[in-house]
C-alpha cells in the first residue's frame, strides 16, 4: 500500500490546475494535508481583490491530497466555503486541514485558510464519497 | 443608475481570473446571469477530470454578476457547491442563476452548471450580503 | 414495487416527530413531496420567534419523503438551510420539494418553505446517499 | 453589559422548543456553548431513528447561545449540517461549539455532536449575522 506521500505525489504529477495556482505541498500525513500558494495578479476579480475561486480551489485541492491519502480514492460530494476576510494579490496563503469524520462511505474534512498575518481569511468543510478502489 | 450590462462590464474589466479561465457573458439582466467557459487541459486535478475549483470559480462569477447587477455592491458570504457529475477537458460549460431571495441585507442564489450534452455537472447555492455601497 | 404515496404512508406512520410537529402530507408524486405545517407556541426561541429546527425539521421531513418516493431508500448526508424572513406562532408553512440530481449514488433536492402569505421563509438543499435497499 | 450566563438564560427563559426538547445548558462561556439533551422516541422518524432535526436543533442552540453569548444579538443566516452515525431513541446527545470566526458583520461557529458512547454523530456549520442591538 502507497504512503501518503506517494499518492499525493501521484495525484499533484497530473494536477495542472494546482500547479497552474502555484500551490506547493507543505506537509502531507496520514489524514491530514497543508498547502501553500501564493496570490498572483492574475488571480483577482472585479473587486481588486482574489476571486473566490482562489480560496475555493486551495481549500478543495487540500481536500483532496488529505483524504486520499488513507489510500482509498475518494472522490468530492459536497463542500462549502464562507469567505472571512480579503485576500489581496501578494498575499501567501496556507490551507491547513481537520478530519471531522471517516467512515466506510463518507469522510468529512475542514480546512482552515490563513494569509501571511496568520489571519483566518476562509474556513471550507468538506464531505468526500469513499470508493473501493485503492490508489 | 447603471443598468445590469454595465455593472457586469465594469467587474469583467478588473476580472483577470474570470478572463483567465475564458469565461465569457452569454446574458445578464436585472438579477440574472449566464456565463460559459471552455475546460482546457491545465484546468484538471489529480484524476484527469475538471479540478472542483472550476466550476465553483465559473458559478462564483455567475453569483457575482447575477447580484452585483441589481445595483448595490455584493460581497459573497457562504458559497456551496456538489458535483453532480465528470468534466472533461474540452467540456464547454453552461451557467445560469436563479434568484431565491433578494433582501436588504442579504440575498440567496443558486447555479446550475451544464455541459455541451445538456447534462447537469454541478449544484451551486451561494448567500451574498448586500451593501449599501451603489455602483 | 410500492408507490410514492405508499412509502411516504409506511414512513409517516413510524414518524413520531412530524407528527409531534403537526405536519401533514399535501401531495407525493415520483420524486416530490410537499408538506403543511402550522407552528405552535411551542416551537418558539429566545427571540420569541420559531426556533430554527422547525423549518429545518419540516424541510428535512420533506426531503426524506421525496427522495424515499422513487423506491429506494435514502438517507440524509448533507443539508444546508438558509433562514430568510421570521417565521412566527400562529404561521402555516407549507414545504415544496424540487429535484435537482438523481444518481445512482446520491440525490440532492432542494426545498422551499413559504408562509401563509405565500412569503419565502427558508430555502434548503439536502444531498441524500442512495442505498441498494428497496421500500 | 451582561454576563454570557445572564444572556443564555435570559434566552432560555423564552425557549420554548429548547426545553420542549429536553435541552440542558451545561456550559456557557464567552463565545462558547455546551448542551446535552437526551432523545425520546416522540424524536424518531420513519426510519426508528432520531429524525434529522433533532441534532440540527440542538446544534442550532447551542450556536444561538454561543454567538448571542458576545453580547451583540446574532441571527442565524446560513447553516449546515452533516449526519455521521445513526442516533437512537434513549441516546444523551452532547453539543459544543468552537468560534471560527467573529467579525462585524458575520460571525461563523461549528458545533460537534457527540453521543454517550463519546462517539461522533453529526457536524454542523453555522453563519450568523452581528447585529447592532445588544442584549
Amino acid at each position: 500500500m502507497k504512503s501518503p506521500r506517494e499518492i499525493v505525489d501521484l495525484m499533484l504529477r497530473e494536477d495542472a490546475f494546482s500547479s497552474l495556482l502555484t500551490m506547493k505541498v507543505i506537509n502531507v500525513e496520514l489524514g491530514y494535508c497543508e498547502l501553500t500558494m501564493q496570490v498572483l495578479t492574475e488571480m483577482t476579480n472585479g473587486f481588486g481583490i482574489a476571486h473566490g475561486g482562489i480560496t475555493y480551489s486551495l481549500a478543495d485541492s487540500t481536500l483532496a491530497f488529505a483524504s486520499n491519502s488513507r489510500g482509498k480514492q475518494c472522490v468530492s460530494v459536497d463542500t462549502n466555503i464562507t469567505h472571512l476576510a480579503r485576500v489581496n494579490a501578494g498575499d501567501i496563503l496556507l490551507a491547513k486541514s481537520k478530519e471531522i469524520h471517516v467512515g466506510n462511505q463518507i469522510a468529512v474534512y475542514e480546512v482552515f485558510i490563513t494569509n501571511q498575518e496568520e489571519k483566518r481569511v476562509a474556513h471550507f468543510k468538506g464531505t468526500v464519497r469513499v470508493t473501493e478502489k485503492f490508489w
